[in-house]
């Protein structure tokens, strides 16, 4: 059986745990060491380090410190590793820890973050699901199961400092454009909440100001929240400071293409089963600049979908260039209108569409000026028949059931 | 056997055809008709209408006159179709005419058109592929053949008087942010080169005049460039004027998500054999905006992949906010690179994505600031193994073979 | 476009046709000659020669003379083919003729060959198949349409002396440990309705004498009814003469595994687009002595699944030691009874097995003294739903429409 | 999280268990009982008890007691089940002991049961897999990794009176035909080795006297040893006593379709996490025998295979008539002499053969007098191109690696 290197005690305080991180900076110290060809596990907390509860109320939702986030399992360092190689990963397996078998999927305040869809859906909403074996379901929005895609959201090697200045610069500038936008435009270093590891001192003061925050995806993997890179596939990290640095948490049950709710798939504390390899100089070999992966043998083969189109024009009928943001955007309303035809709410079939192994597929990219996006919905999942028919929907969801909601606080 | 209701001979000019139409307006006549249940066959000319030729000289993608695409067969009126009905349309089969089994794939030059990587590929080039039953290869882009993934890039529903206003009003907002850009932002009505089908007289003046180009997907379908509405798919389409009057052209015999080279897939002169139905009132029913789709049980079924990441900083290191569009060019050149070390050139590259079975995930558009896009590459169709292993790439590709390219010509 | 280098014409004979034949034997002349890479066109008869009319009356398929069949189109000599080489076959594409857009399904009759289960179907049946596009479906058994997968029943290379020695030695064998068993165990030689090509005077003679009947598959492949072996596969062939002698027949829109119908799967006349190459000594390279192949990247991918368990019990409930024909047979008896439930006759489910995509596996062969066989029924072909459900199953076939069936006529 | 409702201990002889049984008789005591709907965890030895150990010897395989198998867990008991009813299993999860990440597989010796082809190896040999997370790969057998398809070899309920008199009958008619043959053509029932779970007294004397012995897959189900009846399947029983009575064991990390080197596939112990529900009186209304079952949206999806042929002459050349066995018999033994070319011994070979997910189809069961089947080996699992080339094969396996092997013993 293959050896536990970082556990967690999902009863202690994530930023207690000298093995688990929060922010990237090349001088958090590495946790542990491993050698090429090694296999192990990693236990991580979910994202938020515990904060979101298992219950029936959306104000932990409403409520979070997003400047916490993510809470990160590493970094483990691999014997040899050099900047310039690829640190090959197999994602052996993951689950969720075996006294934790739930997850939570929600939307932030338009005030706290927002989503995808936080103009449509402004307030905290949350829902809660539980984990049989392999599959889902949900006590908030009814008339779904599915078996999990279980993933990674976040994963990926250590930056070296040049990199580290890079994404501080072009952050902050895009930041620059509009200081007081409500959510913000992007996440600056922030020391009073960053959890720095082991390191301590000067080191620890160093990390906590410089740090770039966790929330994006960029050049090293990160936040990616990409559903595929599931258990089971194979992942190619470029490697910036030697023993590589990898760090891993975010893991999710399920969840579809965009990760459109933000907070987020449907989130969890559990563990990752992974062997890692090197191919030294992969980087300049492979002219490699982000990640590579190659899908898992294993994975929800659903295969009935029902495909929703969008253009880039807006919700105002305005006209965008090329923007596959927001024909996306339209899809995933134009999905959510027809599964209100079954009886859903709203916040339901967005919950649907965040947390279920929806595909968004970048259809069309040059027909001037609109963009073409597609979702595509998995019909299996549903409990009951959803295609269309000439004798029109019926509404299977009753209503009875809703997502808890929490309406913002005046501060 | 199915009755072919419109014929294309690819010997006389597309214009010459009065089934056929190449502009979007309320009052182009209907030309033919058919009654819900019927199965019935359309020929089509490629997009172009014969303009692009089976050479080795890209000289006509460079030169070709874009006011004069696409060529559709239509508008085919279905009895009893009435606005807010859904037309049901099932694609039964599609292929390419039998004295035309080949298709082709190109970039316009930036000064015409351009296409998703114009800055990076700003002259013209071609390449052409031959059609081996339900497999395909090309003669300049040695190393993979590929089973076809047959589809109309364009087809949908007339609109009505309103959709159609609506339409040139927004289009004519965004050419107006900057009327002079090259390419430009949108194509507006263009009287000169329009083709209305049956029409004489002052109606043909009048749908001249005003009928939406035929480029952008829009609410009905038209343009969506969706590889996945393949033969076998069904789709549903909004009616919005008696009849329906649905046009369908600019067959595809493979092309990859977003079909990025814009010039365009593999492109094809074909015929699509196709059978409707309605469901009545079924888009309030349903909630429809745009039309939705099943996907068809028939279709390449590549498995292995070799997935590609892009976030939203552009070529020059700039931070774009959750811009999809952005991050999945980021995905395209990052693969282009990866291939280029197996000794493909980057036009080579670029149209294997344009139009081998790729698929383009959108799959993070909530991390800010960066969204995150995958573009998935078939590994099975090529002759040989680009998976990157620790020996590095070979270069299968010596370089003796290369795309057609046409410099720009000074006006 | 490939040339068709062997064409039938349907309304004519087929034994009227010199590129056909009906026999194996080493001597029969080949028809065209073709180099290694090419890729060219033979049409084919259905495996009647034309016989099975499309009608409503199933005394074609009780009257039958199965002495005629197959015709095979072909041999096709593949130059510098050695006895020893592996003759690599793509099946680039393969489609009903034009003309033809229709195919059979039946059981003969006991007296005349019967089927997989012609104790439970004794008398001759019929049920004609239209193909639109892709997909089929019958006006003999409602309330099921597929997508088609494509194939030929039959195709091998031509035997040399020592094999066609051996099949006819040991098929004899079998025939005379009963030989007046109805249907016969085998079927001898039988030159009366030989057609043996070209082939004229004494080789004539010797090929109708000689000359095994094309029912079973043997080593070099023949009438192996792999449903799998569809177009877009590629076929590794054992070569026994010079030229290789590669014909091709019996082509079939759709079956399911095991063609239990016999009569056949949903038999159609056709062509089939080929490309031939060598592996130059590949029989002792590979150790190869039956056909190998590897599967087609398009086919119908239905996933949902009823599937069905039978074991090596027969009906009279007497124990057979792990016979995996018994077993499949009552996996087969075992879905009949359960499609019956829905309203259909059991010639309609019968006929349903015999041509859908349905798979029959092998599952357990060891555990003494039962052999499981499974049944996989497609559950998307169906216009309902055949699942189990606590309410339990709806009659949705009304029985009006039923199969024509032809008593057997006194002799 | 679920409640495991039977332990068991690798620790303690597993006919110490009152809650696991290994026959089949109405009697045996319900170990738990559940009520519908409710979801549970059920732990298990492996088949043997624990008898084969991690080790590099094959002795323990040749030397098993085969009467004392199967261990199973149960019998589970559900509240309402009555005969006639139809007991809806979700297999949810299914999985390896954490302290037991291991299996074996191995073939008994001719004097010890045999397997499939124990003609051409009759002595016992073993090889040992060790589990990585979802992967598997074996010390014994180079060159092959593979994602597990889990699932019990052996589930169902408690036969009634009747059908139990009715198994014992007709196997015991089958035995006296032969009553002396080695291996043995079935195994009556055997008091010494029967464990009847909480049994005790007369009962338990009855039990272990008339209790059927659990190899054979029968009616209710039992060893079928279907490798797709695994985790995430929806399996339908029929119950033939008050409670149902479902027992199940025989755990398998992997399998291939026969399971063809009968000790067996990758067996382990483990548990199983399902919930059950029941259709009253689904029998009769879906015309049910044997249980019927839906696959699992997640399963190892590797779809590029390599197919070999066997007909229905076996290796002396005997024509047998339409007999699947022989004819899958042939295609297992090409596929061998196949994998040797690549160095593989014939040991190696059948192992792989019996534990990859490797498909057994009937290809063709009514071309007198040659059964057709198919072999279908998933090329993804080695870790070299196994596919023919004109270059021939090379030996990536240098035999430097052999199975255990343990010669019978003169007693």
């Amino acid at each position: 059986m293959a050896e536990t290197l970082i556990k967690v005690d999902l009863n202690q305080p994530a930023p207690s745990n000298p093995l688990v991180h929060n922010r990237w900076h090349p001088d958090i110290p590495i946790a542990v060491w491993v050698k090429p060809g090694d296999d192990f596990i990693l236990e991580t907390y979910d994202w938020t380090g515990g904060y979101i509860k298992n219950n029936d109320s959306a104000d932990d939702v409403r409520d979070i410190d997003l400047t916490t986030v993510h809470y990160l399992s590493g970094p483990v360092g691999v014997q040899g590793a050099e900047p310039g190689d690829l640190l090959v990963v197999d994602l052996l397996d993951i689950g969720a820890k075996q006294d934790s078998q739930w997850g939570f999927n929600g939307f932030f305040s338009k005030q706290n973050g927002g989503g995808f869809l936080t103009d449509h859906f402004p307030l905290a909403q949350k829902s809660i699901w539980d984990f049989n074996g392999m599959f889902t379901k949900s006590r908030h929005v009814p008339g779904v199961e599915y078996a999990g895609l279980i993933h990674p959201g976040l994963i990926g090697c250590l930056p070296d400092k040049k990199m580290l200045e890079e994404w501080n610069k072009r952050e902050q500038a895009l930041i620059d454009t509009d200081p007081t936008r409500v959510p913000g435009l992007a996440n600056p270093p922030f020391a009073a909440t960053a959890h720095c590891g082991k390191a301590q001192g000067d080191v620890r003061t160093k990390i906590a100001t410089e740090g770039a925050r966790t929330v994006p995806p960029r050049e090293h993997g990160g936040n990616c929240d990409i559903k595929d890179l599931s258990r089971g596939s194979r992942v190619f990290f470029p490697v910036y400071v030697d023993g590589g640095g990898l760090s891993v948490g975010d893991l999710h049950f399920s969840q579809g293409d965009g990760e459109i709710t933000f907070c987020g798939a449907i989130e969890m504390a559990g563990w990752v089963h992974m062997r890692v390899n090197l191919i030294k100089g992969g980087v300049a070999k492979y002219g490699i600049k982000n990640p590579i992966f190659k899908p898992s043998p294993i994975t929800p083969n659903y295969k009935d979908y029902l495909i929703f189109e969008g253009i880039s024009v807006d919700e105002q009928g305005k006209q965008h260039y090329l923007d596959v943001t927001v024909a996306y955007r339209q899809a995933c309303l134009n999905a959510i209108e027809y599964l209100k035809k079954f009886g859903y709410s709203g916040a339901q079939a967005y919950s649907i569409l965040g947390t279920a192994p929806v595909q968004g597929h970048i259809s069309g990219v040059v027909d001037v000026p609109n963009a073409c996006a597609t979702l595509w919905l998995p019909t299996e999942i549903f409990d009951f028949d959803i295609n269309p028919t000439a004798a029109g929907p019926v509404k299977f969801i009753d209503g009875s059931i809703q997502m808890p909601i929490s309406p913002d606080v005046k501060k």
